[in-house]
């Protein structure tokens, strides 16, 4: 199907389902003796004694299984800032497969507030409700600070999906495709195009698992130390990229480049662009829904591995190669902050479930069930 | 079952459980084309259409049957301030009744904060991920503030079920135990111990539907205008309660008295004060889990009907006669705002339901699967 036809059909189902998730009792309550149980007057023991012991509630309560996927909708899909209720049907999304993949009970919360102080507020106030938090489709930069802040003040797993589930499944992929083409992380010239929620992520856990040459670009061109219009995030961007405080465009930097990650908009690579890298270019075109080049173009041009965001093509470099694990394993594990170790480990034991990589497996099927277990195993 | 092995018995079940409720999904996740029409890129469709139309966010979400069950936790059952961890399982609870009664998909949402503006704060925060919004174990007099507020703000409905639950049910309940002893409420003295939540919006209701002649006790005595330690919600009972300015205790004010409504603490009522009555006298005594008086008690001391909040005896006065229907018919016909004609007509409904009441019959079981339909087609 063509993405307009998916988009007609999800009209369909959405309309004829209204609603994609529901809630499911794990016993039945047919009985006076079950209400007296579950409810009034037996659940007042229940009450009393996690009341007393709060570490205890996750054993008598959903807590142990229970995410709220939360966005504000001020970046949803590619789609921008188009508010809590068009985030809806995407956050409902996330939790079915929050639920398919990981069989964690995953509760949609979209909020009506937009600055950081209300967002961290509003979590904060809820946040007794849930096990673990998946921030999803806020905006840079307030995304940054939301997590951050929220991390600090809460010890429940907090993560925020488009910036580390991206990072994650980007250095899977990238360990993989090295492998490909023979080279070493360490060594690679690596342009990374987009400097928002996911390309700031990306750009730190690369930078912290091999430190290889990274250089960012946003609308301006290169992010160097001669640019006079960066904001706090995009400088602190100068600590991990760029060291050799070189400026130009997208076009300048891509020569002799061996890696281009694309987390911007459709069709920002050209093929003369694709040419201009070095040998065996491996391209993450990663734009959602269109790509920043389709991979027949790319591979046209002599691109060695192109990876997408998309199914239908080979390499999907999807965020459900990494989200349903981690939190499952910061939920099974009891992990109170999902740490950079675990962003890693998980990316590592995505790599690894490709046994023998080539140009067009270099990571996982989203449908392959030996991610959750894997994953989950090392957020401990 | 003993409350105590009621106890036992939770304790053991939710520990086996670990929490009653989950998430499930209305259709599976097994294709890539699934993942396509319920995830990205299908739901980009989805969330355009309803970001431009937002009133339709509930044909196609799960916003035209969801509720959020919001507590702080400060006044949960009959064990007080126990915070959000000890709340939370009396919030699942709630949202299992949700389900089995009126097939509704309620979520638990425990808040860590304590004063109206930060209550009110955080609900409208997540309002837009619900398609209503019930208020629990809220402690007066917070909750009226934070209810009003809400419903101001808001435009989903939202009801205070500790208030308007328990006041509903109390209706149907008098409006059937008159008919027993063949009065008329407009005539009657009523007695209301407990000015809180629960208290305050019986008396506000019986008020409204038949202007009888009330009179409110708290720990302090009978509230009336001399009282100079009343807070501005006790102060705001004198436009419905004790015209007569009577001050006094409550044994002095039950002379005479025809209802006598507890919403108070176990054993306030004597055998003595219920004999100071008028002929056939009304006990409610929905303190729980030991009420006012215990029934056969009551009896021997003369009463002619006696309700409780139990199970385990006749005439059980509970909220779940009521909340179920009322959010069940809210949803259904795209209710804003519940209001004081809801309330009456609800209690009638439930009241109705009961064909020939009699001393042990004042109003239906709340197994009786009658009663959803019925109060959910007169909240509209």
């Amino acid at each position: 199907m063509s993405d307009m036809d998916y988009g007609e059909e999800a009209l369909k189902k959405h309309k004829k389902l209204r609603g994609k998730i529901g809630v499911e009792l794990k016993d039945t309550l047919d009985s006076k003796d079950k209400l007296s149980i579950y409810y009034t007057p037996g659940v007042a023991a229940v009450s009393s004694y996690v009341a007393k012991n709060p570490d205890e509630t996750r054993n008598y309560t959903w807590l142990n299984n229970s995410v709220a996927v939360i966005s504000d909708g001020s970046a949803v899909l590619g789609l921008g800032n188009i508010g809590p209720y068009g985030a809806l049907p995407v956050m409902e999304g996330k939790c079915m497969l929050f639920k398919h993949f990981a069989n964690i009970d995953a509760v949609p919360i979209v909020l009506n507030v937009h600055i950081a102080d209300e967002i961290v507020a509003a979590v904060k106030a809820i946040a007794p409700s849930f096990g673990g938090i998946n921030l999803e489709d806020i905006a840079a930069p307030i995304c940054f600070e939301v997590e951050e802040r929220l991390k600090e003040e809460l010890d429940i797993p907090i993560m925020h999906d488009d910036q580390h589930g991206t990072a994650i499944v980007v250095l899977a992929g990238l360990i993989n495709a090295m492998k490909v083409v023979g080279r070493e992380l360490s060594d690679a010239k690596i342009v990374v195009a987009g400097a928002g929620a996911a390309g700031t992520a990306i750009i730190k856990l690369l930078h912290l698992y091999a430190k290889p040459r990274i250089f960012a670009v946003d609308s301006k061109g290169v992010i160097g130390a001669n640019r006079n219009d960066l904001n706090d995030e995009k400088k602190k961007l100068l600590k991990y990229s760029n060291f050799s405080d070189t400026d130009g465009s997208l076009e300048d930097i891509l020569q002799g480049a061996d890696v281009f990650i694309g987390v911007s908009k459709a069709g920002l690579l050209t093929p003369d662009m694709v040419r201009s890298m070095d040998k065996k270019p491996i391209i993450f075109a990663m734009a959602n829904p269109t790509p920043e080049i389709m991979p027949d173009i790319a591979k046209s041009a002599g691109a060695s591995i192109v990876a997408t965001g998309r199914s239908d093509f080979p390499n999907q470099v999807n965020n459900a190669l990494a989200f349903p694990g981690i939190f499952r394993g910061a939920l099974d594990n009891q992990v109170r902050m999902i740490t950079d170790d675990h962003k890693i480990a998980a990316a590592k034991a995505i790599a690894e479930l490709v046994e023998k990589p080539d140009s067009e497996h270099i990571i996982p099927s989203v449908l392959d069930d030996r991610l959750v277990p894997a994953v989950s195993k090392v957020v401990r």
